[in-house]
């Protein structure tokens, strides 16, 4: 993160440090958005709140889950999120080559029509969200997602349209470690 | 919300029964924001604390706040916000005519150049995030802006890019009452 | 108006007081377009000669005008036409909440259909006009309107097309009377 | 026009006939703006008072009223104005080869700098109006350009932005005439 | 060509002075374009020779190839190409009118559905690469295009876009003899 | 490629097979735009020359024409170009992470301002050709770039929106092998 401090970890709140030490010992390293969304404690917790709450009460897979995350990250050409979320894809996805695919571009990606028009729901709501209407909707129904799955497609969605507009004012940069993890 | 059931109060989880209560008394009406993101109760509180631990915290005055609100709203096109926050910025910045003002163009609002740089921080944030860099910060410095503060007006456009996008798939619609406040 | 001088109504050509003086009589004020396009008085007189020869010879109802007109003028982010007309709109539709869900997005607007696909036909003449085509025009007649209003439809969305950029150019402010008349 | 019934010149008012014959009369054939128009004998008339009005009492020299048009038409991809002005624009500016440089991108077209800034000008009023601000005025005014010659630079291009449209709803054709004239 | 050196004829290989005394010979005239290109013998020879390779070995006539080459070039406002493949376009579409036509706007051009589809899959594939798909492919083929001439429109398409680029940074500018050839 | 027949290389002219040979020599696998260009000799030999011609006779350096390619085809959102030159600019940048950085977005890439320069040059001349004017070659002039380096810059460019359509239409899928060469 160049454009604002990156607090020192013993300095911050006892529960970010907490969450913090958690998620290095089971990545291998500090992931750079908790130093970075440290910076304000009140909206780490709040972030990762909500990125919890998607993923832990879902009906969506997790592959799913990252799918969209990458669609709409490519979409906002967001260096930070397209690397460590594409990382996460591979993993998740079983497949060392999603990440440059829906990051590039969905439409060419080697994936089932139903994550194809997932991910192209999350690009269309995130570089037209004026425009989205029923027929988008119906459109995952008719692959067989409930409309709570829909929601939860929406928010994730929207949650990373927050991120990655934080990414890009924070600059912040991926940790070396995910450009390889999962290939 | 036509999109989604409306989740009966009384069904839901205590701490948000609570909160509903009392932004109903505050208001003297229940904003249909509260009861749409019911819907999702760990995203209902994750939204809020998001949103709280800004206003709560930041050294941005509310009628800023509303400010970057109303302008990401109006650049993304969606009512519910325009029209909800648009009576807050009425309010908060004592001024009747700001709404239409900053939702249409904040070029052409009778706000002073600091705000309406503001304004279209947010604006340029939420339509071409990739672009944003280190020039448009500067402009904000120019006018005295900390940083800390830019980080907070980047915090709240990215929270709105979310709530945009969430009350474009519910289909949230303003409560009547919101059109009229601090007229 | 800001760029541009004022004319001092004394001073103007005989038809053009009667004109500003009639529709100050009528509106209890002296709406500033009318201030403004006497900068000019050839085009104040070819402007409004338009604007009443569309209004006097049309089937179309006086909402449906004020309607594409409101839906053309927030396309084009005009706060001139969107406040001014936004009044009109909520006295001819007799709706107090219709110009901010027009303005902002007739997509989420409380009108019938056959409303709502005239806003978004008046959006896509002002937004993309090279590629309006026939389907457009068919959409419209299949909810009843025939040749003749599709023409006004037209005709009043490329006016305002003329208007807003007009105000713009002029920086024309909306009277405060407007942002209150019909709510 | 193919979409809107021609209407016979006989069966119109007096002073349409009076027009159409002295247009007739004046190019050797009738251009076919008139008998498309003259579907509204109001608009008709509403719509040449305010050409007539800028024409007659401008500062502007008809060359730049022309590369103004021109200008407008290429970026609104008008065929009927692009190919009608461009033949007064090769006549008033005397130049067989202007009309499809200024159409195509007054960038690269063979003008003088003040007339590149004129059409730039006008292009970007066309394409987007609500980001015009006082710079792009002190850049006409650098060049010697009045404020009331920049006033007629943008009446001309809002009424063309209304010509535009109104030649693809109705689908005008140019006559052939028009594309040789003045080579 | 404004920003680059024209070499000499006589100092230029002898292949591409064979090349470009035939072109002038058949011509009447040398084209700018082969001056331009010859700056880079490599690359003069690549160009030329993608182009003969299209032409020499496809089953579109060559009315469709100028067709497509002015339908890319008017997308991308490139006056060199606009005005030198027009000039083609008239001659072998034997129409004096084409050229205007197709270059502004291929939607109000008298052409046949077949060749009205040619154009907009050309600007398609040249304004919104990404999203060309299958449906855009069908289209082609509903017409009676064979596959083989679908690649062939698309490698024309290519081509021209690598052109219209090199035009613009090479500032070329069509020879004057390219506006009245073929009315 | 999915959508046109795949030749059998043995079936092919002589000269393409022997190139498809060196290049799976040297690569180890055959790169599948080999294959697909092949469907069309002359269009497959001139692709070819064009790209040795540049890369042979070139200034650059063999990272600076990658990243060009690179910023390009991930302006296009083109899948094959972006993993297949992403591969190459690890090798020749000597960089296992650039490939991400430039593809996503270049102006957060660890690039110096030079290269960054180059890829925002190519950016602009991908998505907006007709706006590149002086200034943006005074730029690259103004980090040393001669002219004929600055030409280079955009014959690249324009041969990757070439390659990059071409590759859209084929739907040419990169091989697995060029995912991780170079990491």
């Amino acid at each position: 993160m160049t454009r604002f401090p990156v607090p020192e970890v013993p300095e911050l709140p006892e529960d970010i440090q907490d969450r913090i030490e958690s998620e290095t010992e089971q990545a291998g390293f500090t992931p750079n958005v908790f130093l970075a969304f440290a910076y304000k404690p009140a909206q780490f917790r709040a972030f990762f709140d909500y990125y919890d709450g998607i993923i832990e009460n879902s009906a969506l897979s997790r592959e799913e889950i990252e799918l969209t995350i990458v669609a709409t990250s490519g979409a906002n050409d967001c260096l930070y999120c397209v690397v460590a979320h594409g990382a996460l894809l591979r993993i998740y996805g079983d497949d060392p080559h999603l990440a440059e695919q829906v990051a590039t571009n969905p439409r060419t990606a080697a994936i089932p029509d139903m994550h194809r028009d997932l991910c192209l729901f999350a690009e269309k709501l995130t570089t037209d969200p004026a425009t989205v209407d029923d027929s988008d909707l119906e459109t995952l129904r008719e692959h067989g997602y409930t409309d709570e799955e829909i929601w939860d497609v929406a928010a994730i969605t929207s949650l990373f349209n927050l991120s990655n507009r934080m990414a890009h004012i924070a600059d912040m940069r991926p940790n070396k470690e995910f450009y390889t993890l999962g290939r």
